[in-house]
Formats: structure tokens, C-alpha cells, sequence
């Protein structure tokens, strides 16, 4: 919907999770023939996830255990696992940090730089655990560190960014050829972010077996206020979801879009896939178990950047384990646990078998501000019926 | 009103109570000429109104008291009251229960099996105080307990899930087939939650006499965080109007909408009028009566599910006697007090007699968050003129 | 606008106040160039005010104080004045009641019988004082007081109610014929609320040289609450002022639209009139005077219904003189002194010279909450420019 | 788009800045390949920004420094510098205010009369420093002081007002003759605030190099609520930029759209651009930089009318020196630091290379009331993915 925000100036109406809720339609269906398993490439996951390539979530600990539990975890080859050969104890200054001082700090230790040799370390240390591998660099540095990450035995490469484009233009620096470099890295490459359909569609076309989307959607995540960019979720994954439909009529492959930051509850990944996404990679809910080293805190890779930070450490808490946070069972009713139970329920809910079919589920635009404000105002005193 | 929510989805805007007003118009009439009675099947209420089958609302002592008002209270055949022979004490313990402990241990209460001769013995205890029985069970136990709430003399059956619908997929156990079962029952019965016109529009197809709408309306669910879903009640009410309307041109029988959850004063009862529905179902303000053993709180029957909870123990006070909720005399102006003298006001105040004729008051779309931010700016330091 | 509820349920769009902004046109005008002055009937008056019939606003001495300013004041002829010889104690004790203990006080305060010989004397106080005289009674009691009222030298009859129409409906009483009596009662009448199109429009059509419109417009009033009854006061009064070109267009005659209730501010005020009317009626910035005996409260005659209280006993705290209030000048800069100041500044900086002009200007639909949310994200250290 | 309010009035729906975002295209860009030069008429800034004509921002030394670094600040004529031979103690003074007692103290403080020749000593301190000399006055004092300021060798004159019209009517005086003015005056003029289409257009015409745009934007401007004014910038700025258009197929000529007010990020600021700005006016940045005087507070001229005061005086803090505000670097991650920075990446991130070309970035419909929801129900516990 295009809405006229003055005369020289035009603009879609977007939306994020809280804007929508999925509808019960007129079957339901038992949630043990839920089927909640993901393809892609030559994988397959029990779950259609990823953790996030964030330090505070996937470690070479935690990347074994979502992969026991029929997740895919991506580490982040260019943060502390990286820089240091033994970071727990930088994990343990960021967590005792004071706020107003936490940037300034992470901008120093994050200055540190990366050792290549632990590269392959790390990637060989996750090998070690049984799973598959899969880890992140940015367009940046991937030519250069690429072999280290193969020399490891890397299963998976994410090429990612704040936003990544098929089309970088430098003057000083030849940029990364995306097309020539996923052609010959002898791997699938996955491949983010961005927010667009034109974005979305493009980066298909490199001939990376998945593209990330979401730009700024987390609430910690501040690239809306430094930069005034961002794309609400539900609308950015419904465009992307748009671009595979294009590019697969255009060529005939199936590029898996994956929704990337802003979930949060089973309910935040349930609407994802029904807007249109075919896995989720979750960030704060894996910082929040107890198997991640940062304590209960979570930030991101652009919280350091040096002139020109965009993100917060924040507060998550220690919500549970790993198995806990995605399988269950969960002893409290905010969705923060259990979310592929939340997802199994809403598909059984609604009727659905395959997360496939569950991305044709209809939702409803129906803000959460109006549940907030009844919140608000009922704040004492009320009941769900 | 379809809204692109990106490329590939569009989804209706849906609207809750709190984003509509009703529209004075040109007439006027006296309060003591507004008919509020409610004729569904062969049974005449001087109340549109059920209690919920929700174990902090409805006991038999208050099932005995809302029929004597003129309401239909419904028991709930799967709670504490055929799970426990002397349920008070257990109502006692959740009481006291610390907010962070209530989910938890509350799973472990109502994992105590039900005990099908206190199904028989509480619908007994209903039938001894001289009113109409009404009691629910889950679609997945209904088939089981039935024979035991007819032995107690069950004069209306309400089978109720979050959401039930009459096309359920099952693998492994043969589903309820609800127009045979309907059909064969031999009393009149409820059916719901749905929160479509498609899904309003095929229970009404099983043969029941009425159908419960309302998907995760209340504000202490949280089944919109764990699953993602639920339709705001005015626009779930006022497509259920809908396909009674479809249902009645296409068949000759006119099925009752009952809208179930979400309101808590008499404007939000007028409303649910107003939408359409045909009575309303309600929860928390009955849990805050005198007469309820829940100390103050309430909850629902999705609050202990054992791995997937989806409801909260919330506060609600003591706020009067039911009689004093229901009828009044109100000495505060919240519009929790006195609901169907609010009922009979807005009533009244448009100029409707019957409530049959009030379904069709004129509504605006005015979200209360405007009122609620002119109340922010303005907490300070004003008034009604 | 229309907007689809659901498959049963439409309304239209609705509009308050704060959803609203005038703009700046191509011209500017010196304030001393703009004209406020108000004719309605014979009379005519500095400032297109009236203050509103309410027991924290108006008094005999208040009424006097608003004349010599150039508005119109309207007593309550069924309040305070005419209940008791001598009416300061009772003020005293409401403004010390406590708030949980006010509604039920202020029920049995009002439950005083009103004593016919104070209206005669209550408005010939007013008409001692210089000023014209005006005053209210509701439907249900004009005809049995008026001539107690008259008696007193009554210039203009206020009609009012929560919602007044021209088509009253009673099975047990002969219900006013305002159209008979406005026009037998020989002196100009003013009468309302309404808050809709068809509802004003029948109002002109009894006779009345103006129309109040406002149904639960303001921030403390819980009619919305309490009975789900409410339209936005932009909104109402843009309709009403289609109601009275309608009613020039079908009899030649003009009458007045009376915004009635939601302003605080001189924004406010210019706001109304923006939307069409021709004046405003104000209660709580005239209960906040130095003047009034509430003692920094304010509060309506629905207040204390006995037995469905809609409104609230508000604090309003003492903001100044009463021409402090309308005239300024201004020592803060919330817009709640100098009201008129804030008109004539508005009508200045916009280009008009007149009232009746001034409903032309440009206005906006740019919701406060949008304001208010920057507000609240920038509370801490930010400026206007 | 056209937005009903009711039978006799519509209004156009307008978008603030937090109602925007801006889009990721399909093209990246390395940020030292952004050029932010900005020119106008025969000056070349190194950054597209002026600081604002208000006391707590613009003096001779901060003047000097955001020269220095690139940007044009103005100086009010008409303000603390002008009025007081040494303002530095009228600064500690207000600085010390109470909150209560600051608008009236301020009424008082800004009552000392304009010495002209201090209007000349100001003027030659800012050219003295080296940089383009810029200041401001009233409509209503231009034609009085302009001598005196180009006594001092002034570069640019500002002639600025709440809002100033070509077409200003007054019985009383000659209002000044805008087009006249400017072609006689000898030095290019800016001129503003305006908020629409034609008062852009006008302004245009009258033969100044530039318009500022902006009326009551920023959150601690009380001109909405005190005259009802107001318009979110985003539609403010995209709307004089149609003016813009409309007036260079006219004549040829390019009149630069110059933002003003409501920006306190890099988001912001890159928003104002993508809307169709040239540049930006910053004021409460300013007046939070270590060099001011202001002492950690923000006021503008219109704090202290002296009947009707439109503005507040906010702590704004002290965020750092003009430096790190404008070009960094930033040690914390809230946009309020490096705010070209930010614009810079802003531009790297959506691919665009100078500011005329970020002018069409793709922006959407996305209030952050949306984000802000999330925010509150997200406070406790949640990251960036």
C-alpha cells in the first residue's frame, strides 16, 4: 500500500511481528503430525533454524548443542573466538560492564585482532561436536579468511553484514565479486542481510542457497536511530518471500529465504514463517541460556563499531538450557520457551503439516499497541475471559 | 479491508474492542424499556450473558447464583471441581502461590486425574440450586465423560478448546466427529472457541445451538506470544455475525454467537452487543466476585498446559457481589460494576429496545490508544467538559 | 471513511482532537487584526465561549466573572446551587473526600432534593451581577422548572443530557416535545449533547439557536467505559457542522454548533473551531480558576448517577484567574492560560480575521500518540529545534 | 491522501520522522565514497547543515567552531547576544532556574532591550573567527538592524519567524515587503519557518536562496498545544520540496528546502535528506555540545513571548564537543554522536553517493510506536537477533 508521506515523496506502509496475528481457519490438526523439518541444500534439520553468528549466542559449545537438537548454529569467525585464543575471560569483563561505559569497552576489546590459525580451530573444535558447521564472515574479509574456515572443515559459509549487496560500489577497494566467489567457493553459501525485494532478489541471484532478511528489526538493535534505516519484519520477509517466487519462476531453483533478528517468543517465529519464511535465525533467545558464556547479555557485531555504534549490550537474563529455550518444556507462559512447541501448537492450531505449507496461513494486521493499551489500561484487575 | 503486508501477503485489519465506540443516534429511550432478555434454544435468560467454564469463575455455588440473576453459568468438567473432591483448599494454595512459581506449580495441581463421578455429582449440585445446568468438556473428552454430566441431569453442553473446529486431523486417535456427535448427544450444545466466518460458519454446520467466539481476546492470554495467533473480538464477532447471517439464508436456522472473552465493563459488553453477538461469555469479572473461592484471581484452562502454557494467574481484586458485577447498584465508574445496567444504558441511550435490534448500532473506529494518550498527556489537571 | 469491522460491521473513521493539527497557510495577519466576537441570537459576546454547566465551573460568581470577560456561563439549575440554601460546605467536603470514597459520597451529596425557589434565585443572582443569564435543566425536568427559571429573568435555556434527541421514547411517561416546547418557552434555547450528523440535525430542526455536541469527549469522563459510547470531538463536530449547512440549505436559518468538552488548551480550542463550530463550551479549564469554589477539582452530573457513575472527581489543581485562564497573559507555556490568547495566535498565524473564517483553515490528521511517543523516546535531554 | 474527519472537513494525513524509515536498495556503497558537500548560492559547505538561530545553540564561539568544521551556524539578532554587552551570566542564570519558574524568569531576562550595536560587534566576533557569517532576524526588526549587521560584514541573512508569509496583512503597520526586501538587501536570504506547499512556493518567489521548513516539530515545542499548529516534518519537508520542483520549472531556479527542527539523530538527519531536504538546521545537538553556554539546556525564541510563551526551556545534558556531535567519533550507540556520521553510513548503506541523489532513497510507512511497543514489552530481556 503506497501512502503519500508529502508532495515530492512516497512510501509502502510496512510492518513487524506485533503488527499481526495468525488466524485460526476451519481445520486443526493433532501437533505430533506437525512436520517441522527443514531442507536445504544437502541438509536436513529437525528444526527450520539457525542460531545467530553473534558472540553472546553461538560458541563452539553452543553450536554443538542446537545442532544436537536439530538446529543449524553459525559462529562468527570474526568476533572473540577469534581474537582471542581463550575469550571466556572477555566474556566475563563485557558482562560487568558498566552500561555507560559497556560501548566504549567492547569498541577496545573488540580491537583485538583476529588470529587466523583460530579459525580453523574453531570450526574444527564444532566438526568435533558431530554437526554440521556452518560459520559467518563479512564481504569484507571472506576472500581473505575463506581457506582457514575450509581448512577447518566448514560444512556452510554466511557471508553477512548489516546489509550485504550484490552491487558494492568502491573506489578504493575491489569489492567482493559475489557471483564469482560463490561459484567457485566449493560450498552453499548463505548469504544477508537484506530487506527488499530487489535486495532479496538479487542476492538469489549470486547463487547463494539462502538469503537473510531483516535489517534493524531487533529492539536492541539501534541501526534505526544512527542510520534512520530499517524494514519492520513481517513486511521485510514477505517481500523476500515475493523475490523466491520471482527468481524460482525466473530459473527454476528454490532460494530459502531465512528470517533474521526481531523473534523473540514461539509466536514471533510462528508469524516469520507464515509471512513467508522458510527457517529463523534467533539471536537473544540462545544468549539467554544457561550454555552461553555472556551471562545473560547479548549483543551484536555492529555494538563496536569504532566511530559508530549501533547496537546495545542488553540485559536478557538466563531464561533456561538450549533444549529448554527451543524444545521445552517451558513452566512459563510469556513464549520465551519452548519455541518450537510454540510453533508445532500454532501449525496444529491452525491446521497445517509442513513448515511449507504453514508459510499460506492467513494473518491478520491487528497492531499489539491496541492489546498494549488494553494492557495498560486493565493493568490491574483482569482476566483472559 | 485487505492490507499488503509485503510481496507475498495480505491480510485483513482486524479490530478489538477497545478500538471502536458506539454512535449515539437519533433516538432516545427509557432505560426500563430495553428488553435485555435471551432466548436460545427452549431456555429464556433474563441475561444475555454465560459464565466461562473457568475454574476461578464458576462453581456450583456460583453457577447457582448467576441463574438466579438471569445468566447461564457454565462449569467446567475438567477443572478442579471433578479433579478434587474438596476443591478449596487447592483454590487456597493458588492464592498464595509467588507470581514466578503460580505457572509451575499449577501444572502440577491439575495434573491430577479427573474423576468422572464428581462430573455427575457437581452437575447435581447445579441442578439442586434450581437453575439451568451448563457444564463444558474438551473435544478430546467429551466422547468419554458425556454419560456422566447427562447422569446428573446436564441440561446444555458447551464443548470447548482454544479453538475447535469441526474438520479436525488426526493420525493417530479417530477425532471427534462433532455433527454425529451433535446430532446424537440429545441436548442442546455450545461449540467453540472459532474466530472466522469460515470456522464460525462450519460449527454452525454440526447442529449446535450457539458457538463461542474469541481466539485469545483477553489480556492476561498469551496465546498471541506463544503461538502467535488471535483475532481482536470486534472484528471475530462481527464475522461470526457473518456467517450466521450466511448460515441462516442457507439453512433457516439461526445459530447464537456468543462472544467469549475480553470484556470487562459494560462498554465492552455493549460492544460485543453492538458487533453482533447474540450474548457474551464472561470470565474475570465473575473470578472477581465475593462469592468466587479464587481469593482475587483468575485464570484459564491453558494456564497449566503441561509443556506449552499459554495463560497467566492474574490479579483481579474483589470488586462486589455478583449480583452487584451483574445488575449493580455501581458506587465507582470504572464500568466494571453494574455491566448489564451498562448494557441496558447504551441501550437506552441509542435508542434500542431489544438486544437482537442493538446489534445493529452504529460504531466508529476510534482506538482507545487516542483516548489513552489524550489521558497520558492530560493526567494531570483535567476534566470531562 | 468506512472502514470494515467485519463481514457484519462497518463503521466510519473517527477523529479526536489530539489526532488532529491546523497548518500554516500561504498568509499571516497581526493578531490585533482577528475578530473573536460570538453573535448567536440577539446576543452577541467578546469570545465564542460558554462555561460548561457544571458545579466545579460555574457559579453565580464564576457566571458573573465569564460575562464581564465576554463569554457565557450556564449554571446548573439540577446541581449544588439549587440543592442547598448554601452550597460552599459541600464543596469543601468533595474536594476532601478520598478518591476511593468520592463517587459513593458525592451519590448521597446529590441525592438532595433540588428546591424550585433557589433556580429563581440562583439566576437572579447571576442577573444582579450584569451579565446575561444563562442556565441548564435536563429533558426529563425543564418543563416542571423553567418558570422558576424565568421567574428569575432567565436570558438563554441551556436543554441538556448525556445525549439528547428529538425522539425520546417512554412507555411510562409523556417524554418532552422539544420541538412544542422550544418554540412556546419564548426565549432563545440551546440543547444537547448529540454527537452525530442525523443527531444534530433533528436538534435544529426543534427550534434551538444552538447545539451542544460532545458525548464523552473528555480525558475523565468514562461514558466510553461505562456504556461503549463515545465519538471523537473533531469528528463530531465536523458532522455537526455538516448538520447545520444542511439545515441553512433546507430553511434559511443558521444555527450554532457548540463544541461541548475535551479542551484544555488554547490548541484545543482552535482545533474545535478549525472543525466548524461556531463556539466552545468549557468545564475543566474554568474549574481550575482561582474563582471557582471545587477547590482544584472538577467533575460532571454523570458523576454521581446512583446507580452507573460515568465520570470522575479529577484533580485539576488551581492554574490562575479566571482571565488569566481565557485572557492571559501566560506564564507557562502548556497552552492552559490565555486560552483565547492561543485562538487569536492561531487564527493570526494562520491568516484569518474572523471566527466564522477560521473554520476553514487546513487541518491535518497527524495523531499526538506519534508526538508522544517521540516524547517519551526523547524525555531525556532534547530540544525544539 | 485525503482523510475524512467529518461531513464538513478532511484533512491530509501527515508522517513525522518517526514515522518513517528508510529502505536498503539493492546497491551498497563504501562511505568514503559519499561526498555531504552542500552549496548554496556562492558558498560550498563541507556538510549540509546549519545550526539553529536560538541562544542556547548559536553564539559567536560555537558559531566559529561549527565553521570550522564545515557547517553554517546563525546567530539571533534578536536574542541574549544583542541584548547583553556580557550574556554569560544571563546563561548561568537560566541554567540554575527551576522548572517552574524558568518561562516566567525568561519573560523577564529576554524583556532587556536590542542595543544595536551590539547586533554589528557580534556579527564582526563571528567573521573575526575566520567562517561564513550567518544570523537572523524577525519580519517584524529586519528592515531596522539588517544596517547594522552588515556593518559587521554579514555573509547570509535569516529572516525567521514561527512562521513567515509572503503575504502578511496588518491594519496597523506596513507589513515588510518580502519580495522587495530581498532584492534590495545585497546578500542572499534565507527565509522561514514554513510547513506546506504554498508557503513554500511563496516564500520561493520572493527571491530567496532558501526556505527553512519546520513548524512546532520538535518535542519540547508547545506551539501545538498552545495554538493547535503543527506539522510532522517528514510531510513538511517532502511537501516544500514539491514546492521546490514546481518552483525550478517555473523559473529555473533552485531554492534550497532547509530543515528545520525535530532532528536529534543521524537517523533523523538522514531521514530529513531522504524526504527531499538539502540541508538541516540542528539545534538542540548544538545547545548539548560542551562549547555552548547554555549549561546543558535548550530554549528557543518563542520560550518567551510575553503573553503567550510557545516553548520550553529542556535539559538537553552535555553530549560532547561540537565535534564528536557532528563528526564523531561516537562511543555510544544512540545516534546522538556522529550524526554525519551517521549520515554518511546512512547513504554508504542505500548506495547513494552525494546528498541530491539521497533525496529519492526509498522510505516507508513504519511508525516507531510499532518499535516502541516492542520496546515496553520487550524492556526486560532481548537482544538485536
Amino acid at each position: 500500500m503506497e501512502v503519500e508521506i508529502g508532495r515530492a515523496k512516497s512510501g509502502r506502509r510496512a510492518w513487524g511481528f506485533d503488527d499481526i496475528a495468525i488466524v485460526p481457519s476451519r481445520r486443526t490438526r493433532d501437533p505430533h503430525d506437525v512436520d517441522l523439518t527443514w531442507e536445504i541444500d544437502a541438509f536436513t534439520f529437525g528444526l527450520p533454524m539457525m542460531a545467530s553468528a553473534m558472540d553472546s549466542a553461538v560458541t563452539p559449545r553452543t553450536a554443538i548443542e542446537v545442532g544436537r537438537l536439530g538446529g543449524l548454529a553459525c559462529l562468527n569467525l570474526e568476533g572473540l573466538w577469534t581474537r582471542y585464543e581463550d575469550p571466556i575471560p572477555v566474556y566475563e569483563e563485557i558482562a560487568l560492564l558498566d552500561s555507560d561505559k559497556a560501548t566504549r569497552r567492547m569498541q577496545e576489546l573488540y580491537a583485538s585482532p583476529v588470529i587466523p590459525e583460530l579459525i580453523t580451530q574453531r570450526v574444527r573444535e564444532i566438526k568435533e561436536g558431530g554437526v554440521i558447521a556452518c560459520a559467518s564472515l563479512t564481504p569484507q574479509h571472506v576472500a581473505k579468511y575463506v581457506d582457514f574456515a575450509k581448512a577447518g572443515g566448514l560444512d556452510i559459509l554466511v557471508i553477512q553484514g548489516t546489509v550485504v549487496s550484490a552491487e558494492h560500489v568502491s573506489s578504493t577497494a575491489e569489492p567482493l565479486d559475489l557471483f564469482k566467489f560463490i561459484r567457485e567457493v566449493e560450498m552453499p553459501v548463505i548469504v544477508g542481510g537484506c530487506a527488499s525485494y530487489a535486495g532479496a532478489l538479487h542476492l538469489m541471484r549470486t547463487g547463494a542457497v539462502g538469503v537473510l532478511v531483516g535489517v534493524g528489526p531487533g529492539a536492541a538493535c539501534t541501526t534505526r536511530g544512527v542510520l534512520g534505516i530499517g524494514v519492520p519484519q513481517a513486511t521485510a520477509i514477505a517481500d523476500a518471500a515475493g523475490a523466491r517466487t520471482s527468481y524460482l519462476e525466473e530459473t527454476g531453483r528454490y532460494v530459502h529465504v531465512i528470517a533474521d533478528g526481531g523473534m523473540r517468543t514461539g509466536g514471533d517465529v510462528s508469524k516469520a514463517i507464515a509471512c513467508g519464511a522458510d527457517a529463523v535465525m534467533l539471536g537473544s533467545p540462545i544468549a539467554a541460556a544457561v550454555e552461553s558464556p555472556s551471562g545473560g547479555y547479548h549483543w551484536g557485531m555492529a555494538t563496536f563499531h569504532p566511530t559508530l555504534p549501533r547496537g546495545s549490550r542488553v540485559k536478557t537474563g538466563v531464561l533456561g538450557t538450549i533444549e529448554e529455550i527451543l524444545l521445552g518444556p517451558a513452566h512459563e507462559n510469556d513464549g520465551t520457551r519452548n519455541l518450537f512447541g510454540g510453533l508445532r501448537g500454532s501449525m496444529a492450531t491452525t491446521g497445517y503439516a509442513t513448515v511449507k505449507e504453514f508459510q499460506k496461513a492467513e494473518v491478520m494486521v491487528a497492531p499489539a499497541l491496541q492489546t498494549e493499551g488494553k494492557q495498560l489500561q486493565r493493568s490491574q484487575g483482569v482476566g483472559m475471559a
